[in-house]
């Protein structure tokens, strides 16, 4: 896959997913790109930290702006293989963050649902690649867990 | 003031709002109880951890859960002095808590603004008491950046 692409880095977000799905949790991952550079990887940790806050958008979010060491991360690109609910839509406006890429939709739990603005009037926002691929990880987990 | 009441766990909150005041954070200040015992206490520090994620009801989440061994905190009660911001609202979506009880609106930013029905339809919610104590403390607080 060639280097420095949505598609490059959607596909490490989707690597993050794959590590969530092994460790038994609802299979999300997320980067977190500065210049090209990936400065953050996360993915959902809810169970294993007993934290509905631990969304790998959050986790990603705060090793960001702990790398950085600065809150504001207008010069990143945040790549993310499900759509960010809402708590993790209000964590991206307060971190005026500069774009978001997100592979699959999420119809019941997206932020566009509760309110399409949530997100900063300057943060750009992309449905990225690697949708259907997300989704199935997904599918295939709650398959897996009503086995 | 008298214990276990509605006004001695925001008064506890209103005492956390005071210390982010002298740690040069915006002051917001939260509780979480569980059986009359508050389990949780927390203030905002998005300044001091450089991370927007940090307001008080995010740190009270993440601690009371970890108190509790558990990420759903259905029989808790959260008292905060300012109104939640959509982050939060999603956050407590998440946790199913009890109640909310919140002492000073937050027209701009607060949940309601975005959707008030972001939080879960379980949770009960309340504007408390200290409302204007609450308010005069961030009040001041941005005069006295302002200075």
């Amino acid at each position: 896959m060639e280097l420095f692409t949505k598609e490059y880095y959607m596909n490490e977000a989707l690597k993050q997913a794959k590590i969530a799905f092994e460790e038994g949790e609802i299979p999300v991952g997320a980067v977190i790109v500065l210049k090209n550079r990936i400065i953050a990887r996360a993915y959902n940790q809810t169970e294993k930290l007993n934290d509905v806050t631990a969304h790998a958008e959050m986790l990603a979010i705060t090793s960001a702006a702990n790398y950085m060491g600065a809150k504001y991360l207008n010069d990143c690109k945040l790549y993310v293989t499900l759509e960010p609910c809402t708590m993790c839509a209000g964590a991206l406006f307060w971190s005026q963050i500069g774009e978001v890429h997100y592979a699959a939709q999420d119809e019941k739990r997206g932020y566009r649902k509760s309110n399409p603005e949530i997100l900063h009037p300057k943060t750009k926002v992309f449905q990225g690649p690697f949708r259907e691929e997300s989704e199935q990880l997904i599918l295939d987990f709650f398959k897996k867990l009503r086995k």
